[in-house]
């Protein structure tokens, strides 16, 4: 499996707004078996997407679906910045 | 719903032996509707676990589950430190 962490910073006072296009059009993404949009409990302007996925060519070629394309336009303009990004393996638990 | 993105060290060299540990006896845990156990892709012994909670009270409760107690018995002495712990408020995706 094929994991990433990541972490990005809204527009000052946008979150919510970022967050709503964030999970507005999931829709089907294959091989993605989790996909996980939060809002940091402390830090008012970070989002924490963690995600899983059966292969990190399943990853790629989400980036390329018409709504994945569409949502991140969308929410490009709400974006400040990226904090951290982490590529992970997944072994196992919940998923 | 509740959410967790942990980082944990491993004991030098000792990241396979923690994470088979860690993944071994996830069992049945109330509320839990996502924990992933990752091995960190360029970190050689870092370990993350992303979590999704209905609520934080059923994450808390988890922490006294036989089987959990047991795992984290086991686990401790393969555990270096903790690098990172975020409190997150999942708010959707493919959970």
């Amino acid at each position: 499996m094929f994991g990433l962490i990541g972490c990005m910073r809204a527009a000052e006072g946008r979150r919510d707004e970022l967050l709503a296009i964030l999970s507005a059009q999931i829709g089907e993404m294959p091989g993605c078996k989790s996909y996980v949009i939060a809002a940091d409990a402390r830090d008012a302007d970070a989002i924490w997407i963690t995600e899983v996925w059966d292969s990190e060519a399943d990853h790629k070629a989400s980036l390329a679906l018409p709504h994945v394309q569409a949502t991140i336009a969308m929410a490009r303009p709400l974006i400040a910045g990226f904090d951290s990004h982490v590529i992970t393996r997944p072994v196992g638990g919940v998923i």
